[in-house]
């Protein structure tokens, strides 16, 4: 087996960003911590820190990382299994789209996540990139758009969103007065949350042909920021539909290609070897998105 | 000089992230943008860009893309100055720190980025980060904390930005039933933006020598989902003055430490060489910003 005494220095340092934390944490000394972090690398055949301010794990190291937290998981099962009373808290790292958190995922699943002490580690990605995070074990558990489980995986469905493409009548009349066109969505300035992939620009490619590059765009990576932008005449957006809801009956936004909604259907992977707090917060994410989709 | 038509290829390569797409943009076959960008690896003496999916540019090619862009800027400028209609979008990338974008910037400035067609390209950092990137000329302009101007750039006060820490009534019964005190906050859940350095870490260290690590934290990476949870009670926050004051008055937050609000005095960085647009968008941002600390 693995020495875990050195994983768990290597754990300690990478949580706090330098030796000298891990040193406090562990109650050793920074030498000691050192050495540790040596034998593990002479052992491994590879680095596994970047002696930074703060201190980062490798790629080698994160797949160490990823493992020890594995562990850790299970030995929260294992408490609970032998009715040990668990004191700490237990961080869960999951990969959410950025909708999903403005829309109150984590307000939502409050009482699951208090219950089971829970702390959530959420890491912001598109939703159809969040898989590459739960491939290299740096998530436990993803919200995703692919229907299919990869390997040492579960998959739960979690229904569809509904994405709908709005804009102020104001800024309809000026940028679309003959409606939807490549030419007018080639010269109407656009809002996206990231420079990366998103269902705004794969929308704007597959269904219209436009490249990215060949419409004005505003990159504003905070979907309430986004959202306000659009609502106060900056540029067009493709929103969530529960997002839009109010803007759209009081008038403030109307709909472009209206009665055509861009569905998204979302899929939770997870780890196929899932411990109790997991399976909670898995059981609370998929509440959370059917009230979304009704 | 610099060969531009080089440089022009290399920028089409970066914006629209493939050889192909960059053909088309330039009116070009994709052999041309390949050898094009060859000649300027050769007399650059480095590799400019990551051959991956989508194209990237390496620190060089980064390098490279900020002198465009740089020029771009000064081209704009001497349109202007001529009197030449402008009929293309500007793009004006800034470091922007979260906070502000959850607090409406984007809205707020919309008017002055429509009159002068400004399209915003925002990197959300801490305000502590945001000058990393000035410096490395990723953005032309940010949001910091630092009153000192960095070498070849102006700087701006932005006001004070006032945060406060606030919880749930239920929330302060449980987890601070004597008030604040080192032993509390190393047992109540804190909920922070990002796993790096923020103000929420630097007030635990600072003020109660409680480093990253040694207490429970929720990591949320959206300012209105992070108070969202706040406002459900999952953990106690320390957010901006405006963003809590409804909340606070309806008693659904209440304040930990009331009457000693946590003062973060903001700044706008920006090259010295600032063209017209640039300087529309600095007098939007300060603005706002002296509305917000008002």
């Amino acid at each position: 087996m693995l020495d875990y005494k050195l994983l768990e220095a290597l754990d300690a340092v990478a949580a706090s960003g330098s030796f000298e934390g891990a040193a406090q944490r562990l109650h050793l000394t920074q030498s000691a911590i050192s050495q540790r972090i040596r034998q593990l690398e002479e052992r491994s055949g590879t680095v596994l820190l970047v002696r930074d301010t703060p201190v980062r794990a490798t790629a080698a190291g994160q797949k160490l990382l990823a493992h020890v937290r594995q562990v850790r998981l299970l030995e929260g099962e294992l408490h609970e299994a032998l009715e040990m009373v668990v004191t700490d808290w237990l961080t869960l790292r999951i990969g959410v789209n950025a909708d999903s958190l403005a829309l109150g995922l984590v307000a939502a699943i409050t009482p699951s996540l208090q219950a089971a002490r829970i702390l959530l580690d959420c890491v912001v990605a598109d939703e159809a990139q969040t898989l590459d995070q739960l491939r290299s074990g740096e998530v436990l558990g993803c919200i995703g758009t692919q229907p299919q489980q990869i390997a040492g995986c579960g998959v739960i469905p979690l229904g569809v969103m509904q994405y709908v493409l709005v804009a102020t009548p104001e800024f309809v009349a000026r940028c679309f007065p003959a409606g939807l066109g490549t030419d007018a969505l080639a010269d109407a300035p656009a809002a996206v949350y990231g420079q990366q992939d998103s269902i705004h620009r794969r929308w704007l490619r597959e269904a219209w042909g436009l490249q990215q590059g060949y419409y004005p765009c505003h990159v504003i990576p905070d979907s309430t920021a986004l959202f306000g932008a659009v609502c106060a005449g900056l540029a067009y957006g493709l929103v969530p539909q529960p997002q839009a809801k109010d803007a759209l009956e009081r008038g403030v936004l109307c709909e472009l290609a209206a009665g055509e909604p861009i569905s998204l259907p979302l899929f939770w992977h997870h780890w196929s070897r899932q411990t109790a707090p997991a399976r909670v917060l898995a059981d609370a994410v998929a509440l959370f998105a059917s009230k979304l989709s009704d």
